[in-house]
């Protein structure tokens, strides 16, 4: 790759001068930038220059480009801190993080409740019901002994296939004998970390992490050490190292792709050592990659499995985020744990029905599957862009939040006085549920950050309940309205 | 239940008579027994008094009804021999163990092959496909939108409400509530091990009992007691007692309905015991009712369940053998434990497809199950009968057979120079596949078994497996053919 660096700098430096001028106040949060060819001719650079700079501004967050009509400045909420270098192990989520989890899940599962919290959607016509429904009943036309027949593992060689075909979008090199399906990504994390653990075991996590695995790793009668994830750049490997050379861990979750609840992803560089390390220590890695398809840049960026050298990296994902929620159809590639965990299968749940997944298989070959994944990220991007500045106009001062580069939750921290647990349980009895941030640990670091949930339509209600949970935390602190950074407000 | 007991007598005294006939080879297999009238006129009795011997004798398996055409004398083949009063630890299925499963399991899914062995249905038209199709083809048209909504637990309540209404049948009160559904029975009995016991517990077994659960039991770090069970009258409740009173279970699964592999039932009165056992003690049963619904009898039997006084048994079955095997929708009531249970069900594969949970809904509620069930049972136990008779054709002097009261397994002991194992080899260069019984236990008392499965069409292919089977142990044993007693040959 050769790069004109004087070209390079001079776009780098344009960028810059326009990144304090939106920091600064000079341009505002939603103002329209200039024309391209009037920037080019007043800065005295190619127009190539001055796309090259706001693609970078882009990429920082800084600024959107919206079709037809030009760059606009983004809302401005400022990114939250980096985590301290802490280390925690704590063994058993105790009975009040149970609880909490069991009263988060059940209001999420409301339907009179209005969700901005649920990472799953419920609503709305985000996905192909109408292609894959004909695809189904043609199916059934055709082949209606399909329901009659005992599904065997592994499983619709058609799907495997599919998979692997795709599989290599992301860097990964796989064969459909390499793949087993399994009922969803939840499955296949439970699978995975039977196959690579034994009670007693220590598995290390991304902090904030999905709040079911904790229940999941003390079921399995596994111990836990989070280490410290920072909300933009994702686990830093030089924690692991230190928790890898000291033999700490038996194995790592973590979604290095599109974090859930940060929303941040890890760079290639830094998932190409995390492959190195964990290969070079020869600890499983369970790379939860739920949201990788999700990812708004394209070309997509290869997964931390694409570097894998030895097969210690067990990729986790499912199609129930992306393309048919109700089917619960996923895949795992194992790696050295391949036939142990077809097996695991097996004797655990046996296998996933035919009829959906060979409907799921015809989607992929011939339905546009990579066209209704543009469209679903453009909307999930849209949605996150309109939560973003609904949390900066109604949050209080102080707030923060991450600026996620795919998928459609993010992580949100509050000025350090509102605990956002209070928070939730005075919103649910005006049946708002949010996702309160004591569920993502089990420390008490973030219990003043909450997930919010951008799967849904944009509508009133859901706009009204994003603004009436900022009132609140405004009462809750006394603080007033306006997460922007002050010079901005 | 008031019976008189002189009539009483006298229906006994005639069905002694005659199965004394049978017995002694008056009566030879195949044989038309003469018409009730005449048998009335000749011993004096009621016609009733004559229904009432037939259909012990049909209890008995002695004589079977033919639609339209009068009763005949069973092909007879001896019961396996009752097991001794053993009792067997055994920590971890070997290797060995481990790579014949795998190798049958293989084998059973080869297309090539002829199947003997699989205890589920790859062809034919057993299932109302055409029906179940429809109505999912009805709900998609209707409802597209549910492939695009995320399936959150406790799912269907329609289908709950179904299942609850119909567990009342065999006498469980349950509610919709009280029902978690699950993968398959398989997850149902996975998540009920790991809700009811830790690593390094012990786990009572029928022995011999279904084939998976060793590799089930031994990854979750189990340990495994096999109790003695009568290939007729199924678990010995005198073993377990003793074993509850040491104290050396900390859970128990069996299929007290129809086991498999044996085919054989419990009685009621047994079940009630059963119940009682666990509840004084404290232990859980897991009851494996997989087959329950394919009871050859009407009105089915109760369950252990229905006996249930302290919610100590936890209930696990599934519509995979009974209507939709693909489907792969399973069910658990699981008393005491069913608030830990749905917990389990949530992080570990999160919930089972709306679309596929509201078909079975439907089709529970008016597509006619019952009618069904009933066509079901009449196929399965005119292809048990028909096995049954190859096989003593074919099989060496001196096998023996279960008699099952339901379902399509049984459970057949060749003479003891005859190794199955080595059989299953012979036989699978043949492209034959049956199920070596070395499978169902870990210890090596079943290296003489083998069980079938009788869930095919019975076309020329099948009716040949089975003779080729026979040929070739009576090869392998230097025995002549023809398993019935020799009084009767």
């Amino acid at each position: 790759m050769s790069i004109d660096l004087s070209e390079n700098r001079r776009y780098q430096q344009l960028a810059d001068n326009f990144a304090s001028a939106i920091h600064d106040g000079t341009w505002l949060p939603g103002s329209r930038l200039p024309a391209i060819r009037r920037v080019a001719m007043a800065q005295q650079v190619s127009i190539n220059t001055v796309l090259s700079a706001w693609r970078l501004l882009e990429d920082r967050g800084l600024i959107e480009s919206r079709p037809q009509s030009g760059y606009y400045v983004r809302s401005m909420l400022p990114a939250p801190e980096k985590s301290p270098g802490y280390l925690t192990t704590i063994s058993t989520p105790g009975q009040a993080k149970l609880d909490l989890i069991d009263t988060v899940f059940a209001a999420q599962n409301h339907p009179d409740y209005i969700n901005i919290s649920l990472a799953c959607p419920r609503d709305g016509d985000f996905y192909p019901t109408a292609k894959l429904a004909r695809i189904t009943a043609s199916l059934l036309r055709r082949h209606p002994q399909i329901i009659g027949r005992y599904a065997l593992p592994p499983g619709s060689e058609t799907l495997r296939k599919e998979i692997a075909r795709r599989a290599s979008y992301m860097g990964m090199k796989l064969t459909a004998e390499s793949i087993t399906l399994t009922h969803g990504c939840m499955e296949a994390l439970q699978l995975a970390l039977r196959a690579t653990t034994r009670p007693g075991d220590c598995v290390g996590l991304e902090t904030p992490t999905y709040f079911f695995l904790f229940p999941l790793l003390s079921s399995l009668g596994l111990k836990t050490l989070e280490i410290p994830t920072d909300p933009q750049t994702g686990l830093s490997l030089d924690a692991l190292e230190m928790v890898l050379q000291e033999g700490r861990i038996q194995a790592l979750i973590a979604m290095p792709g599109l974090q859930n609840p940060l929303g941040c992803s890890m760079t290639p560089e830094n998932k190409k050592r995390l492959a190195a390390l964990m290969n070079q220590w020869q600890v499983p890695l369970i790379e939860d990659g739920l949201y990788d398809e999700l990812q708004f840049r394209e070309p997509q960026l290869p997964t931390v499995k694409a570097f894998d050298r030895d097969g210690w990296v067990i990729y986790c994902t499912s199609f129930t985020k992306t393309v048919a929620p109700d089917f619960r159809i996923g895949w795992m590639a194992a790696g050295r744990y391949s036939k142990e965990i077809a097996r695991l299968k097996a004797f655990s749940s046996m296998a996933e029905s035919t009829l959906l997944c060979e409907t799921l298989a015809q989607f992929l070959a011939t339905g546009g599957y990579d066209r209704h994944l543009r469209s679903l990220r453009r909307r999930y991007a849209a949605n996150l862009d309109e939560a973003r500045a609904l949390i900066a106009q109604h949050f209080p001062v102080g707030t923060r939040a991450t600026l996620p580069q795919g998928g459609f939750v993010f992580w949100i921290t509050l000025p350090d006085s509102i605990d956002t647990e209070t928070l939730f349980h005075r919103l649910l009895q005006e049946k708002i549920c949010l996702t309160p941030g004591a569920l993502y640990t089990l420390s008490d670091r973030a219990n003043h950050a909450v997930r919010l949930s951008c799967c849904y339509p944009f509508d009133d209600r859901y706009r009204y309940a994003i603004s009436r949970a900022g009132a609140v935390a405004c009462e809750m602190s006394g603080l007033p309205a306006g997460a922007v950074e002050p010079r901005l407000a």
